[in-house]
């Protein structure tokens, strides 16, 4: 071919090669022998970027796999970009100790590595993110990726993963989607290979480079961790009665109606009371949201809601749901909560529970520290949904081990007060003075309301211990907004 | 907050903004009253890339709506990278002629647009690219779409999509997918919207910018052009036959087999002969791949293959099965046939029965220009595949229309010779001299052989006419392998 006949205009094509030596395709091959290979193929060198997802909870044995790989092989100065991490992951800590890890990112990190964050062990400053602030900066490029490492309950040779097959299903992978995008490498770790081509197919093949099969990439038991059921204690009870009262006297509770949360007690509570007004009203809602239980799947087939919009499965009745149920439909962390311009499902939200460690008189709520000022989570969706739903509803005790809930100023804010309608206690029920309209709402369905101050002052009351604030000292980690500004800063305890 | 009390090694992180005045976040209108509105929206100008996809086929009703628009508007200098053209895409070559449109790219070309490309209407050379490749080209920034125009048969006001629902449902949406994550702008066009959230979603809504509602997307029976029917001529049958000998001759027809087969009535006769023998031989197959039809869809049902991998679907049969059975899995475009290093679906083909225009004595095969030197389609998979599969068979008739269909050599190289093994005509059977070790099998199994030359003097003396293939004149298209490379290029008849 002579390139010289190559009409002027297709350089607006940009460059064309004439056609050479192209050779006949070669099936790529993509499985490993271990994941030493992994290293090995992916060129993984000091100070790379690694992201996880948290699909196990505190089932996940693959960071850890990976993790020890590295340090056989002696790397330093990798960045740790996980989902969320939890105590399973305590071998972490020892990897900080030694430098193999210096930097982690979190979308909530519970155990001993948030501890020994906290202590100042790990050499820069951690950043938790909110999940669709996780999901913004990966499709950003503020947090840029090297090997993303994908944990698959099921995978076919050419790297098509599912959620839905294998002793270890975890149900729909909505966490990685966004790394597995943007990762230079992308390497699935499974303990269950199917033949090619894989069915209920969550991640194709395009976007995975390796596949290593390992014996277990942990433990399902793992997945369930914190309570997913109503609690039965009468204090929260109340709460979860008066905190429907508050939905239904919003005017929220109408055909359409959308739901997000929790998997705390107080929260599924309030879901069953919801459960129990909807069947009488006659009220069929549009979805439920988030992080997926037993009990949405109950709501889901008794007709309460048309479909559930499930980011990931909090127990096994949901994989289950997940796998049948085509009502039941997988979200990517993005779809759920990237606050990008084309909107997410958080923004569809009428109405958000959301639970606190502290909520100050400004409705900031700390759910990143503990009143010792360790971190002990961090937002996951909290601000998310918070700043997306219409109506956002903090429950709380007053107290807890001694210690105020209710407090002047939250020790970390995590979602900004400005995002937050409405605090449901036991000792009574505050608004936020923005919302004059609620206000009027509430008080025409008949609902008693108080100041937020009389509450922070009958918590202070009830205390015996006071929270410890650490105003100085080095700065551990950061807590970082959806939009990548940041809502504080956290110390060394 | 204090931005100097930001630790240094926050860099690592890139910029970190303070929290400040994000506001809570408001619910993105993506509803647009009309395609007008959607230019505005999308900001469109002169010289804007605009692409569009074929799962309509000959159906198709949205690209000719939004050309209207934007003559109407009048913009100047458009780019059309469409995945393929049609007949109906008719109107097209007025744009052409006032200067609205003066690029086109697509995987394949049929009717008036691309007669008026070989008469030199179109200003820039236009560019056919196999389907593999217009995935890669999308994504490695080679084609840079300023907006993609999606026809959906069904979306929400979020923006899912989906192709399951609604009266113009097409099942699988196999190819847009790359442009929706890569356009600057993704504009869905869709005449049934749904309550959020959509089941069944194709293209979430983090993909989708703006959703305008018409009345028709296009007509659902225009799916369905071109013969997906056996053929029941009796020389047809007898290359049907043959080819089949020589899948089986070559040892591929094992369990775990896997075919793909275009919609002429010769290739799906093959498969026809193929399923029998499957049966008798007790043979289940893998996959078959491609564009889907009744035919593929029955040998699923009567467990002849494990799956269907479905980049879009051929016929209203398909579209059902897609819709009903888990195991008629979708592909993205860049999953079925992308080149890049994660491999596709087409390198792990057995076998591939593709059909030719012409084909020359080294194998090149031409499925893009006519006896007459004009455009009359392109490689769409033809030359992914050929490359891809470990059997490569074209059929033919040595004659059609009273010219040679095996030439010395081929007006247009679609899909390289190297890239063939075997022609079958009803006057015998050339294997590609390359492929010593398949013509030993073929003996082994009784199989008679001869050269492609003979096969090349047989089908000339058979000839009243001869091929016009213009060596000189401008170029009015180049023909673009799956690498970026080019295979040939197309001159003005």
């Amino acid at each position: 071919m002579d390139r010289s006949a190559f009409p002027s205009s297709l350089k607006d094509y940009g460059e064309i090669l004439p056609y050479g030596d192209a050779s006949t395709s070669t099936i790529r091959r993509k499985l490993l022998k271990d994941l030493d290979a992994a290293f090995s193929a992916c060129n993984i060198q000091d100070g790379a970027m690694l992201s996880f997802h948290h699909h196990l909870r505190n089932g996940d044995a693959v960071l850890n796999m990976v993790l020890a790989v590295a340090a056989r092989r002696g790397l330093k100065d990798l960045q740790i970009a996980a989902s969320s991490l939890f105590p399973v992951h305590e071998p972490l800590v020892e990897h900080i100790r030694r430098g193999t890890v210096t930097g982690i990112s979190a979308g909530f990190i519970s155990g001993p590595v948030a501890e020994a964050i906290s202590r100042g062990e790990l050499e820069k400053t951690a950043i938790l993110r909110t999940h669709g602030g996780r999901a913004r900066a990966i499709e950003d490029g503020e947090l840029s990726i090297d090997v993303a490492f994908v944990a698959a309950p099921a995978a076919d040779s050419c790297g098509n993963l599912s959620g839905s097959f294998g002793p270890r299903a975890f149900g729909t992978m909505g966490y990685p989607k966004s790394d597995v995008l943007a990762a230079r490498h992308v390497v699935a770790v499974t303990d269950t290979l199917m033949p090619f081509p894989l069915a209920q197919i969550e991640i194709d093949q395009q976007s995975v480079d390796w596949v290593v099969e390992v014996d277990r990439i942990g433990d399902a038991s793992g997945i369930l961790s914190g309570i997913t059921k109503p609690t039965t204690e009468p204090i929260g009870l109340e709460i979860a009665q008066r905190t429907a009262d508050v939905i239904e006297a919003s005017g929220l509770l109408v055909p359409g109606f959308s739901l997000q949360n929790g998997a705390g007690g107080i929260s599924i509570a309030t879901a069953s009371v919801l459960a129990k007004r909807m069947t009488q009203l006659g009220v069929k809602g549009s979805f439920a949201s988030g992080g997926i239980t037993d009990f949405h799947v109950q709501m889901l087939e008794n007709n309460l809601f048309e479909s559930l919009l499930d980011v990931q499965c909090f127990d096994l009745s949901a994989v289950q749901s997940y796998i049948r149920n085509p009502r039941h439909l997988g979200m990517s962390a993005s779809v759920y909560a990237n606050p990008n311009q084309r909107g997410s499902v958080v923004d569809m939200l009428d109405a958000v529970v959301l639970g606190a460690a502290e909520i100050d008189v400004d409705f900031n709520v700390n759910v990143t520290t503990r009143a010792d000022g360790k971190i002990m989570g961090g937002s996951g969706g909290h601000a998310d949904t918070a700043d997306g739903a219409k109506l956002t509803i903090i429950t709380t005790r007053l107290n807890a081990a001694g210690f105020p809930k209710i407090v002047e100023k939250v020790g970390t804010i995590t979602t900004p007060g400005k995002t937050v309608d409405v605090l449901v206690t036991e000792a009574g029920i505050a608004v936020n003075p923005q919302r004059d309209d609620l206000v009027e709402r509430l008080h025409s369905f008949g609902i008693k309301l108080c100041n937020i101050e009389d509450l922070q002052q009958k918590a202070a009351a009830g205390s015996q211990r006071q929270p410890c604030h650490p105003n100085e000292g080095r700065i551990v980690a950061i807590s970082q907004y959806r939009d990548g500004t940041v809502t504080d800063l956290i110390r060394q305890v």
